[in-house]
């Protein structure tokens, strides 16, 4: 493939940036890829491991003339960063971002970015629950969506661009309008996070039953919670309060739907437990028909068949 | 190794039983499995594709000289087979189950085993989201927990054996007594799936958010619910009614907490947040330092580094 932007910037090189910087490398899409984290432990492991082509030590030196600029730190910091890079954007540039919340991101970003520069938000449903420069790897998007949430008058152009890159890298894009995005965010994944991260720290909690017995037998079910509930802190903070009007009307959703199966237990309600049961099942059918997980029994984790 | 029972009889031929049957027969443990289930479909494909050396009608039929018979159907159903073989069992055999919950099967069953047999509950830690008699495979136990309930009067040697069998296929055991048991899989596998199974049920009645989007963003964390969620409906439903004191006991401190988190959100308490999410990250490092998952990104998904 032919160069896209010549030179892009990272703002942030955690799992997202570092996997994009290997990603765009490999796949010859960026003339230079400069980056630059606030941590000073995070810029020299950066450099150490040759994330990308130069490492700078401010947002503000990293999108000087930079052709794309790209915002991958927590969402909670994405309006600090926007005003500080502000003055220094070249005129025609892009910024765009990785934040998982759309709504809170665009109201903090937007203001800061200078007339003839391109804001187009982004979004790509990709991670895992490991975090930090070495957390990288240039196959995370493969199969993975992006979603792009441009603003009413984001540069059509400027939107093609930015698509192709991330097609470049794997992803396969779609456009959405910033409420419907945080709303689909929270059913799929905000809300999801918050149960993970609350059932496991109940199974810190309980004292009857310890922590060790908790871990040894974690693997009937508990431990795949465990792994949601491993993800960054400071990110899943950030997502939550900015997310807050979607999350917590889906965590209403599921308090309710939790009570009802709790009475059916209760009540001893086997015919409507069973065809709840049922019904999710088909739900898993779905995903492994669409591409979006594996077949495989416990996610091959077991070496079976 | 050497036999450990000559004859051996299944009752259910699931993924767990046929799992059994693969695993004893690779490591030479049983003399002769014969096995049975109510379906006559299920009878068909066992006999099929060969999983176990004789296929019977009944449960009676199977038992008969059998010297270790396993009772691998849903919790719900082991009272009304127990009655139905009491009478066969040969003196000297040992009976033992693979269900999910101990106190209620030990009620059930427990009353229709004749002076002179040995009855020792079981239950495996292991399993995966596919049932049914194609689903089984021999490294299902591979380094998983068989946790052992005896009952007051279960004979030293009986055990003994037991665990001799368990740990020839694989599995590290322990014994336990029943209530403890039935709060630590409250703990670790029961509230955990009834987590999954409401908020699979919420996404999927949510109007505005489509199915398909659901499905199609679910990589974003939602998907490793459908995982869970996608479990054998009988049998859950059979653990829900059965463990009911327990699970209904996690599940309100469940909700206490998970309010106490949208809380923090409504107010915007980004400490407690942060904190909280912090102090589950911990609990993810001890249960891959225990052997108990694996450190890949993403469950290994990902074809990561």
């Amino acid at each position: 493939m032919s160069v896209l932007y010549p030179r892009v910037a990272l703002i942030g090189l955690g799992l997202i940036a570092g996997s994009m910087a290997l990603a765009m490398r490999r796949a010859g899409l960026a003339g230079e890829i400069v980056g630059t984290a606030r941590s000073a432990e995070t810029r020299a492991t950066a450099r150490e491991i040759g994330l990308v082509d130069r490492v700078v030590d401010t947002a503000a030196e990293a999108v000087a003339d930079a052709d794309l600029v790209v915002l991958a730190v927590p969402v909670g910091v994405m309006g600090d960063i926007a005003q500080e890079i502000g003055p220094h954007l070249k005129p025609g540039a892009t910024v765009t971002d990785v934040g998982s919340v759309k709504g809170a991101v665009i109201a903090a970003v937007a203001p800061h970015i200078p007339e003839g520069v391109h804001f187009i938000p982004g979004h790509p449903l990709a991670g895992t629950e490991h975090s930090g420069p070495r957390a990288g790897f240039a196959d995370l998007f493969q199969n993975r969506w992006c979603l792009l949430v441009p603003v009413p008058d984001s540069d059509p152009q400027a939107i093609a661009r930015l698509r192709a890159l991330w097609e470049g890298i794997g992803a396969n894009v779609e456009e959405m309008d910033p409420d419907h995005h945080d709303l689909v965010l929270a059913v799929t994944s905000h809300a999801p996070h918050l149960i993970a991260y609350t059932m496991v720290g109940v199974a810190d909690d309980l004292r009857r039953v310890t922590d060790s017995e908790v871990i040894k037998y974690s693997a009937a079910g508990f431990r795949d919670f465990t792994r949601i509930a491993a993800s960054d802190p400071t990110m899943w903070r950030d997502v939550f309060l900015t997310n807050k009007e979607a999350t917590l009307e889906i965590l209403g959703r599921f308090t309710e739907e939790l009570f009802a199966l709790q009475r059916a237990i209760r009540t001893g309600d086997g015919q409507m437990l069973h065809d709840y049961f049922t019904r999710t099942r088909a739900i898993r059918r779905g995903i492994i028909e669409a591409g979006q997980d594996t077949d495989a029994p416990d996610f091959g984790r077991s070496k079976a068949h």
